[in-house]
């Protein structure tokens, strides 16, 4: 087995572990190194480092602290990786720890970062995940279970200072157009709860008024939190600062394209198993500015799909101009609408498409003035015929236990 | 072989042909009426009604006239639709007419309704796709052939009064937003050159008036581009007028997810081969705003992708919210950047991601600011390995014909 | 559209196109002559030349004259094309004739020929395929319709004489061990019927007295049945005379892996659209005996799968030494058992597995004495759900029409 | 995490397992119980139970004890389980133990059982494969990497008296023709070496000389070697028993169609996830003999092939009368024999062929003589371009490591 280069408690706070960080910033010192070539395997908190539990209750999910997050574990350096270089990543397998068989879903309150939905799900929600082997089902959405494209949501190298500061600039800029939006626009570095590894003392003060919170996607990859750089994936990441210093973290066992419940994915606690080589100068021979990456061989094949469109006209009925975010809220809110038809509730749809592995396609960007999204449901998933037939739904779930919701304080 | 209920020629002009109609608009008469359970051909132009050629010329292109578009071939009445009932259409076939085996795809001139990169291609450019059975390549992008997905750009029902009235209204909204843009915000109902079918003297003169453009998709269908509705599907469509008014055109041979360059996919006139049934009082029993579907058994097999990201931060560095838009903007700007580095040119690769079944995935849509979008670019379609590796790019396709442009005059 | 190089009349005798013939000769001269590089059209017709119609009476398919199979379309002269070089097939395509949109398929008397289950279905039936666009639906077998995968079932360049004797001395061979077997071993040359293209006189009748039989696949391909040799498939076939000499015939709509019920698959006259090139001493350099091939990028995805699995003990409980055949069979009767539990005559599933993209594995053949065959059977071609549950099967298709049957004379 | 119900020590003899053994036989206690719904996990044996080292030298191979195979887990009793139903099992997961990262194939002499092509390989040879995550490779075969369709060769519910009596007669019947034959037709009972579980003293001698050995496939499923058989699937077996008695073992890494290397496929020890339910009767409401099931959603997608076809011709041009048998045998060696254009030794193609994810077709089973076979070899595995080309093969792996042999004694 492949030497486990960073490892984790579940019982201790993930501040306790300097292997540990959740800002990015150049001058964070590397956890481990390796050479290129070598596999090895990395543990890693989930996203929340915790903070969430396996119970009904949805408080914890409304009380997150989400300045703390994302936990990664790195960065870890590899030896002889150069600015410019590419650095090729395997992902030789993704999987669980044995005391932790489970992972979470939720919604965030629009009072704290909201969701893609949240004008429609304004308040905590939470739902549980269990998982069977390399299947999941959960007990507050009944009739489906589906087998895990388990991937990390967060994944990328260090940047440089230069990098950094352009990401300061330039979300800085956008926070100020206005910056007491509820949910917030962009979140600003926070000193207070970063935690900068094995950084200590000034310096590590300094890094931490300035490091990048760890939320967007960015050049380097990042929180893109895309389903498919799952396991058995290949990735070349761009690297910028001397060793690379790749971090990852975020873990989920699956997702839908989207993300849409924010909260997340089925966010879990686990362990990755990663092989690097890196292609020197590659950046350059490949003009490369953000990750590219080859999908695995291995992923469900639920290829049986019913797909719901979605235009940029909104749920007022207001005309926007080829805006794809609304296409595909609008693609959401008819699959939701239609799950309902078969007695789910509208939080365990919305939950369901954040989780399972559901399709977003960007149809037509053109068509002036309309974009068109479609969201491709796989019908697999469900343990009853989902299709539309002449005589409506023939089956209904009703009836069980709902997605638990904590009110605003 | 089922009977061809609407035939075209295509050596007339489309206006000559009371079967067909470029507007939308609950008053234009039944071109055929068939029965449920039926299955009958239908015939249509390309989208310009022979406004193109196949040379190597893109004056064509740069001169079109948009006010003309779509050319589509019905309505075609259903007997019992009505309002609320759900047009069950499976699409059995699509095909080319043995005397126009080819297609094309271009750029329009920033100054006639540009494309998804207008800010880069901002002139008419043209390329030409040779259609060799189910395959196609072109003259103008050496090194890649592929299998059509081929499907219809543009499918739907005739809307109601009111829905007419409110797609009108909610359009004109945008255009007063900023009536002097180029390209424009909103093509605006337009008399002159509407064609409203079997439509005659006052009657035509008024839905002429207030007849829907057919640019973009909305809530019956219309104008989606989704490559994916292709022959073999099965869609659903809502139902908003007696007989329900099934009309279809735009057809095309392939396109990549968005149909980034507007003219679009490979454009091609040719026939349809379509049976209908009915769900009554479908749209209440299943909740149904936008039509939706099930994809084809049959489809080309390209599965081995190179994917590239991109997020919502635009060329000049401007970070921007959420904006999905601009996130597949910039994938789709990564991969051309990436294909240069094989010798294609800019325009070659802006035409072959419009044209190849590219996918485009809405990978993130919460991570605060940014948007995630990824372009899945199928490998299998080059003749030559487009992977990254040590060595750098090893084969080069330049020194061939590049894409034909036509400057704004 | 290519040109069309061999053209049929479906109303007329193969016997009257000298661009057809029956027969594996040398000798037969080529019907056309083609370019390395040139794509063109074959019309073909069905392999028993129009023996069978479109009726719902089996005897037809009890008195076929089977000395007269195969009517092939060649030989195709290529350019260049030596001994010893590999002649590489592009299938661009492959269609139907507007006026014969439909296929049969059926098993033969035991006096005939039989087929893989001739013990059980000892006389002549016959099913009758309708085509719809790309699906296929039997009025004979209810609750199915599929998309079929079509191929030529017969494919191959022309022998060189020293091959053509090596065929005719080894089957000659297996004749004598037991030559009054019904069904026969083989089938030795038959000069009455023979049709030698465009060899007239004491050539033809020199040739048509020892030219092979078309029945048995041998190494220059032939009669190999491959369902996956589908449009869009890439053939390498070995070159054993100048201008290797390629022909084709019997084309399928659809079949099953084994082709069980032998006459055959869905069977249909039809038309193939192929490009030629040549690798020089190809088969020296990759040491070819038989074709290989590439699949389509196209082919019908029907991927959830009910398996049966069959073991090499027979009927009547004997053991068998690792004969797949025999697994094959058993696992064949096994998928017909339980689909005569949803109503199926067996008759209608025995021609089902016949017809439809039925998958033959040959999963274990090493672990004595058993032969391990497994069955793939496609669920999503049924309209109802054909899944193992608790309350057993819930969907009968009985007591619609059965398969005609015609007693042997 | 679900109960581990049976457990292993690799450092032990499986002798001193008593939830192990090697025969079949109704009399075997139960290793533990079960309720319908629950999943557990079990522990397994290599197939050899240990007999062969991670290391260059194939003695170990050569000298085998296979009266000692196949070591089983089990059985595991289902409480409510009757003769007549049917037990259905999912397959949650199968992993590997962390300190055994490792497996094995090879030949074995044809003085002691041999393998499909023991006439063209007649002495022991290994191949040693190393796991890292989901992908496997050797250093004995170099140039290939793949993912692994994890699956269990044998798995089974015990036979009634009845049945095993059956298997015995059959058998012997089969032996009896030849029974100096070398390797074998059958293995029959042998006492000796039989592990019985927990059964002792007479009762565990008398089942010991009637117990069936574990190496064919039989009615109850058994050692099929069916690769698709793989985490995920769900399996639908016959009960014979009360509380059913379901034994597995002889775990594969990976494997291809036909398994023909006989040692098989990668063998491994590991453990298997399952869940079980039943079908009440389900045997006779679904007219079940040998078990059916559902393949995985899971399942590593390498979907371009280069495809062998085989005829019924063996390797001394003789000819035979439909033998699926010998037309994958020659489609296997032609396969070889392209790969041995690429540098490879026959050893390392044959072990590939039995190691990765190939497919092998029936294709055609009703022309006379010829059966034709199709090897399906996925070109995604190799690390170089295999396909023809007119140049000839451009890569060549010789020089490095072959696959080590021992000579016979």
């Amino acid at each position: 087995m492949a030497e486990t280069i960073i490892k984790i408690d579940l019982n201790k706070s993930p501040y306790e572990n300097e292997k540990v960080h959740n800002r990015w910033h150049p001058d964070i010192p590397m956890a481990a190194m390796v050479k290129p070539g070598d596999d090895f395997i990395v543990e890693c908190h989930d996203w929340t480092g915790g903070q969430i539990n396996n119970d009904d209750n949805a408080e914890d999910v409304r009380d997150v602290d989400l300045t703390q997050v994302h936990f990664l574990s790195g960065p870890v350096g590899v030896e002889g990786a150069e600015p410019g270089d590419l650095l090729v990543v395997d992902i030789l397998d993704i999987g669980t720890f044995e005391e932790s068989q489970w992972g979470f879903n939720g919604f965030f309150s629009k009072q704290n970062g909201g969701g893609f939905l949240t004008e429609h799900f304004p308040e905590a929600q939470k739902t549980i995940w269990d998982f069977n082997g390399m299947f999941t089902k959960s007990r507050h959405i009944p009739g489906v279970e589906f087998a895990g494209l388990i991937h990390p949501g967060l994944i990328g190298c260090l940047p440089s200072k230069g990098m950094l500061d352009e990401w300061n600039k330039r979300e800085k800029e956008l926070y100020d157009t206005e910056p007491d939006r509820v949910p917030g626009l962009v979140n600003l570095p926070f000193a207070d709860t970063a935690h900068m590894g094995k950084l200590n003392g000034d310096a590590r003060n300094a890094a931490a008024a300035e490091g990048a919170r760890t939320v967007p996607p960015r050049e380097h990859g990042g929180n893109c939190d895309i389903k498919d750089l799952s396991r058995g994936s290949q990735i070349y990441f761009p690297v910028y600062v001397k060793d690379a210093g790749l971090s990852v973290g975020d873990l989920h066992f699956s997702q839908g394209d989207g993300e849409i419940t924010f909260c997340g994915a089925i966010e879990m606690a686990g362990w990755i198993h990663m092989r690097v080589n890196l292609i020197k100068g590659g950046m350059e021979k490949y003009a490369i500015k953000n990750p590219i990456f080859k999908p695995s061989p291995m992923a469900p094949k639920y290829d049986d799909y019913l797909i719901f469109e979605g235009i940029s006209v909104d749920e007022e009925g207001k005309q926007h101009y080829l805006d794809v975010h609304i296409a595909y809220r609008q693609a959401c809110l008819n699959a939701i609408e239609y799950l309902k038809k078969f007695g789910y509730s509208g939080a365990q749809a919305y939950s369901l498409l954040g989780c399972a592995p559901v399709q977003g396609h960007i149809s037509g960007v053109v068509d002036v003035p309309n974009a068109c999204a479609t969201l491709w449901l796989p019908t697999d998933i469900f343990e009853f015929d989902l299709k539309p037939g002449v005589d409506g739904p023939q089956h209904s779930v009703a009836g069980s236990m709902d997605v638990p919701l904590a009110k605003d304080k």
